[in-house]
């Protein structure tokens, strides 16, 4: 017996996100269904990040138990074979068979994009949410500071959230603009459910001048749901890094 | 009787081109479609670059005449509600009723991306070319030199063009890497049918190892598509910028 971790990489625009659904297409079934191809035993991988319907990803982390032969790192390429080319693994290893990444210690990193003009732009149009509302990226990142640490953020919670604690920390958070695209970058340590899509929802009011940047605190403090921005759309969200913490 | 010009975007992945064809949907069939629904006139698009299958475009330029009331800079926001996600004007103006794309003096400007890493990375598979060659871009970049300036392209045509001559004018040329990502940019006041996806292919060829940068210009000069690398894939290839330049 061993365990395989893979890194993998997708497009989730036509997946019902990460987790096994009982309709509908998902990251973990597509794996599971190509691992049973490959190795004709039964596999159920666990992924470290349930990521949304839509949502995308560069490098979620998902590990898996095999009796195969086939050693670790050859499995990325014979996998890559026979999953749909919306989803690449990006690394295969083997690691120890206590290897499990919920329970180490990570720092994840998300982008959300916003493409902010007149019109869409269909190339950018998967992998952005579009609005033709201005945005003030500098009142946005003025936002950000309120974010930075360890806060209880209930405020930044989807109500369906099976969490213990809404007590989360942020490592890093800033907006940048590159021409007609902008990208808040998020890092963190852990995130409550819908936690990042809040967050891009709400400094898209800040952006838009629904509230100046400080009520941001105010609406951490009040830790009510109602206070907080919409969920921003899915299709904007892309996991950009994931990295485990020596220990 | 009016001229209406429109800058056209869009994600070329499902569609059979811009021109008209017998069978399979295409930009232009599209783009007649809709503007009829709108307007209630049958309508011609004329259209500046004939872009092929598969190809993207951020700017691409046709016209059409109309006996509409509508103004010419309000037809771009009707007509984005009619056309599907992946096709988007962005902007719409009356101009005279003998101005042409075709007859203009203007500089193209295309980008190829080719996604250069041991694995594809699924959210830029639409908008690139994956090879998993390890390409030198100071070779690239070294060959992008013969290029630059008036030469008999006809070694970078593809046998079934039509055009009359076979010199063309390279106004700009250079390779850029970021990341994973290499673009290779080239501007010009005409391409030959095929001609940067050729340049593109030769120069992976360079990148790779298979002939020295200087190579380039003996394929110029034998004037023989045999001497020159294979036609690259359509999906890595970008209308970029269309200026017209003023007379």
């Amino acid at each position: 017996m061993k365990r395989v971790k893979l890194i993998v990489a997708y497009d989730g625009t036509n997946y019902h996100g990460w987790q096994i659904q009982p309709n509908g297409i998902t990251i973990e079934s597509e794996l599971n269904r190509c691992l049973k191809d490959l190795l004709g035993e039964d596999i159920k991988v666990i992924g470290a990040s349930r990521t949304d319907a839509g949502v995308h990803a560069l490098c979620n982390v998902a590990i898996f138990d095999t009796q195969a032969r086939m050693p670790g790192e050859k499995i990325s390429y014979a996998l890559n074979q026979r999953l749909p080319e919306d989803i690449r693994i990006q690394r295969s290893e083997e690691v120890p068979l206590d290897w499990h990444p919920r329970y180490r210690h990570s720092v994840k990193t998300y982008q959300y994009h916003i493409y902010c003009a007149e019109f869409p732009l269909p190339t950018v149009r998967l992998y952005s949410h579009f609005t033709y509302y201005h945005l003030n990226t500098e009142w946005m990142q003025e936002a950000c500071q309120y974010f930075m640490g360890e806060h209880d953020f209930k405020s930044f919670c989807s109500a369906r959230s099976s969490a213990e604690t809404t007590v989360r920390t942020i490592t890093g958070i800033h907006v940048e603009k590159q021409g007609d695209m902008i990208t808040i970058e998020v890092s963190g340590t852990g995130f409550l459910y819908n936690m990042v899509r809040i967050i891009a929802g709400t400094l898209m009011e800040v952006g838009n001048g629904v509230y100046p940047p400080a009520h941001v605190k105010e609406i951490i403090e009040a830790c009510d749901r109602q206070q907080a921005g919409p969920v921003a759309p899915a299709r904007g969200l892309l996991l950009y890094s994931y990295d485990f913490l020596e220990e």
